[in-house]
């Protein structure tokens, strides 16, 4: 097992991944960015080293800087945390050749499942259905003939673009025919490509994930699925296991697409699998997440199952010893965030006066506290708020209180507090019929 | 189902009390003395109520103003909390006989159980053991007959005494004789009253709890048991559930003994039947207790079972719904309180640097907030923190990780926070090995 390991990450991660490593009697060490001094995740740990100014290419994504500490605190292991350097392929290749243990899979496997065409392709290979369309790009007629066969309404991407640029939904073929040569040209204009494809468009989809712990001999276990549906630019604010709108058979089945994804690229470690899930009940693959996900806690107060203490272990080379999950009641997961309620830009400040929320099936996952100036440098996101109840209704009602008693004010700073509330009183949420589009038609 | 809850308490109690309230749609009204004005749960409630000056009498002890209280702010039931008038059969007489429904047994069942003789006379007619003695005052002859007959050692109580006052432990048949002559000397002086009698003394025993719920219907059901062996002058400081120290068939046996008490006497709500067990693992009756415990969190964390939600739903008239009880894992509760660790007297103070221990596994019931001052009128029990592990094991770990990550600092404020860190690294803890008598030995 390993003995001393040092998160490559601040805020409220690297005090999750402390906390377990003390219940594991493993030694810790924090790394920080002149912004991070103050920083709850410095406190917590056994030992600290400034890592640089507060740009986080100069700090948290300053590969140099990590490995010089790492070498000077002679830590056996690296727990990447999310976000920053935990899929960089290189970090994980670096950490490797330095003869220290990256927590989290190979360079090669972050490498492969980073590429998202490489990615599609494990999936079809072990029959995890892809949205269907045009497997690279089509001419006017290609396109037309592909629309027809798989339905409207059909997306148009830009083969060469990215980021959302260039995307038209179009629901017949009229509007095919007029709006295809824009594509083209508008591709063209933009990329220097006017090179574009055609997929199904999936009308108000919900996303549902699955996690699984693949250990180095070969097994793979599934710990059932997340609903992260309440999204906004595609940025996940609310998440939930088990999902409401999924039945026991597709909850098996997605389980078993996982695992089969997992098995075929030799995964090790903690990863997610993620699926979009039509309105007709059918999957299709979206990517697979080879690192801690933000919303893992959701998995862990229905499980039992303390994932970041799995990580360590696989990474330790021991074995699954997991031999069956047992999932009870219901867990909510909202993200706090230090934006401004109205514009979503970040509003950090400093923390006057807190309350955390206590009591029966409440978690809260933060590294704030009174006094606390939260620096504008990084994520907007300040605390976890994690709700479980028997049923989903009791975990509603209980997350109302809860986020009813949340304090979080002071100089300059708002939360999205109010905005969670909001949501909770949705008919939508309430009835689960809530979709990856929702949060836009709620904010109109 | 009541629609309005006076909560005649304070402090964590009554925080925890208005959660559930408020989860249930439930309004609540807090009452608080002139020391209590910035208590959160006056924070917390829907609408609040000064009662008195700081003293209790005045206040959280006085029957009118708090009835005075009820009938202005049109509560529908009251909720006692735990100490106060909760095990009062007079105030549960008069808020019932106001109209107003009383969240806890009956006056007469109060009563009943409040009497000692009369709730061992129950326990003897339903099978429980009693701890063998005699059935009343002895004279000397008679005395040296039963102490031969339960054999040594044996305990000499005052049948007029109380309080621990007059208590003798011997060992043998020649100490008997030299001291039983000066107990009945010392019981003459210290309350008129020279009777004594012999009980068999139960070597370091464990104490052992049955949670139950029994609604107005007859049906009656047990949350399974808590073990609260660490206490200091009969003062529980750490209790946990289930004990590591009895077999599936002792669990079952207990609750069958603590249903049938219930069933008894027609009792009604929550309750708590507490056994005393040997070193040999027989069991004896102690007493019940007809209120919510302190400890309750630890059945609820295991069981997923909202005590005080079933408090309610009983009182309200409802049937109880929960037709199997479920245990997972271990779950521990540490009391925080506010006092000096060497002299255990209350240190109470202004609550300047506040960091509450959180994550997987974690929760802490509290009333106090930074910048906080805690009055020095009350009971000094500042904080519970709970922690859940899937084993013993890994709810000690837990336990540690977060005992070592909660501050509670301020002028004039200590607390026992380094006395469970010290608990949890005896050998007799870890092994499960300790008894009521243990932290004396400890503190050796």
């Amino acid at each position: 097992m390993l003995k001393k390991i040092l998160i490559a990450n601040r805020g409220e991660i690297a005090v999750r991944v402390i906390r377990t490593c003390k219940e594991m009697g493993i030694r810790t060490v924090a790394v920080y960015s002149e912004a991070d001094r103050d920083s709850m995740h410095v406190k917590l740990a056994d030992e600290s080293i400034c890592i640089g100014p507060p740009e986080p290419l100069k700090s948290y994504l300053d590969i140099p800087r990590l490995m010089a500490a790492v070498e000077v605190s002679s830590a056996e292991g690296v727990h990447p945390g999310y976000g920053f350097l935990s899929e960089n392929p290189k970090f994980a290749q670096i950490v490797e050749a330095s003869g220290k243990v990256f927590i989290g899979p190979s360079a090669e496997t972050l490498e492969l499942i980073g590429d998202k065409i490489k990615a599609k392709e494990v999936a079809k290979k072990v029959g995890i259905p892809l949205v269907p369309g045009s497997d690279g790009p089509v001419d006017f007629q290609k396109a037309l003939e592909i629309a027809r066969e798989i339905k409207y309404p059909v997306v148009i991407k830009s083969a060469a673009g990215g980021g959302g640029r260039g995307i038209r939904v179009v629901y017949d073929e009229r509007e095919l025919r007029e709006k295809l040569p824009l594509a083209m040209q508008e591709a063209k204009s933009a990329f220097g490509d006017e090179r574009v494809y055609v997929e199904k468009y999936i009308v108000n989809p919900k996303h549902i994930e699955v996690q699984v712990l693949a250990d180095r001999y070969g097994n793979v276990i599934a710990l059932g699925e997340r609903e992260c549906s309440i999204q906004r630019r595609y940025q996940k604010l609310v998440e939930e296991a088990p999902s409401a709108s999924i039945s026991e058979k597709q909850r098996k089945y997605l389980e078993e697409l996982a695992i089969a994804f997992c098995k075929e690229i030799n995964y090790v470690g903690a990863g997610t699998v993620e699926f979009l899930m039509d309105q007709e009940g059918n999957f299709y693959f979206m990517e697979m997440n080879g690192r801690i996900q933000v919303e893992h806690p959701v998995t862990e107060i229905i499980t039992g199952i303390d994932i970041v203490r799995e990580q360590i272990r696989i990474a330790s080379g021991e074995k699954l010893s997991i031999k069956k999950v047992e999932r009870r009641g219901y867990a909510i997961e909202f993200r706090i965030n230090a934006e401004d309620p109205n514009t979503f830009l970040p509003s950090p400040g400093r923390v006057d006066r807190l309350f955390l929320p206590g009591g029966l099936g409440i978690r809260v996952d933060t590294h704030i506290y009174c006094g606390y100036k939260i620096p504008p440098f990084y994520d907007s996101l300040i605390a976890k708020l994690i709700v479980w109840g028997k049923s989903r209704e009791e975990a509603i009602d209980r997350a109302k209180r809860a986020l009813e008693e949340f304090i979080i004010e002071g100089e300059g700073l708002k939360t999205n507090i109010d905005f969670h509330k909001r949501l909770l009183n949705t008919r939508e949420f309430k009835m689960a019929k809530h979709h990856v589009k929702f949060l836009e038609e709620m904010m109109l």
